[in-house]
């Protein structure tokens, strides 16, 4: 049998619009029937971090980090016109207007239609996330040479 | 005869400097033989929006969105030093100044070469954006699964 | 002998963060056995810049932009949370707590590991930037067609 196409992404961006377009080219690649992976590293931690609940973190600079920069996908704003939240609530509400699903439920489906969300290994080591920080979706912890190794033997392969 | 190999790029920033790089590399492919489609998404329709007139579209919040949002390729702004405008017409000078071709000239000569402009049907709806928002060059209207089809025969796929 | 798979890499963006991402890639990949090729562009070129000196450049527009945009990897910010400094302060520490090189190391690794780093023609004639404003790691100048070209042949092209 041949083997499965793939499509492999690095989400490195953190933001809402950014985040959609990822999650829906790798739902649309994997009800194409492509295998996709999807490497979380940065600020695309953020879109992955459970909502509820702080972050365990040691060290002052990694718990103000953290608090800062606290993520969960209810939490993500638009990278233009967020404009004190007002934007981004705008922007959820035409997605819910015309029947789009939301980040959220964009999570949810990519991992039930087998798209493989991994964060990355350095990123959580620098910021000083504890694995548990991560909703249930995602698969595991890997490093750059994993997504590259996915990526080489992938038909397509984004940095976002 | 063989087939022309193939390059595909998701565009989905609004800003001048990244236009600039997304049609320098286009124009650049379609120049050295290779087959371009360019996919505008989110902030990226901006690029490829017509210069005149207002755009029309149903509701409040999508007017209200079309009108901060008007985009159009002389409007686009630098993603950094804008500085109200001044850094962005500096460096519209210093292209002009080496005989460097304008995005607007860009957008035409792309066309002529052949590389296909395509509007992305999800980021249309949900931003209310009816096809005559669009300047002639553009193509046609396609989803996520149309980028993810050429994607999957080219060469080189950027996401910018 | 098989010939070595390729990376090729588009820098675009000046940030830190970003910088970052593409030479872990970049050196990762090169720790693989791949065959790196990095092309800086607009905003990317400050993370190749020399950090010692000035800038000569002529005419007062070129001048004024070289001065604001002075870049060097020790001048670089992270695009969230910088703070006025603060942010991008705290980031560096964070990465030396747990012994990760910094963006000037991984810079050096780089250049030695055999990773390619060209710095985009078209950029330094609109910017006016002369060829010994990069530090010594840089190869070479190339233009677009160079990227695509290295590009069409490589397993991996990213756009960062």
């Amino acid at each position: 049998m041949a083997e499965k196409e793939k499509l492999a992404i690095v989400v490195f961006s953190g933001e809402l619009d950014r985040a959609l377009a990822a999650f829906i080219l790798a739902v649309t690649g994997a009800s194409m029937g492509m295998e996709v992976s999807m490497f979380f590293t940065f600020w695309g931690l953020n879109i992955i971090k459970k909502n509820e609940g702080g972050i365990r973190s040691k060290g002052l600079m990694r718990k103000m980090l953290n608090f800062m920069n606290r993520g969960g996908s209810k939490r993500l704003k638009l990278s233009k016109f967020n404009m004190l939240g007002l934007g981004t609530w705008m922007m959820k509400r035409l997605m819910k207007d015309i029947n789009h699903p939301s980040i959220d439920e964009l999570i949810t489906m990519a991992h039930e239609m087998g798209v493989k969300l991994i964060a990355c290994t350095t990123s959580l080591g620098v910021m000083g996330l504890p694995e548990d920080a991560f909703r249930s979706e995602v698969e595991s912890v890997a490093g750059a040479a994993y997504f590259l190794g996915e990526a080489r033997q992938s038909k397509v392969a984004l940095f976002i």
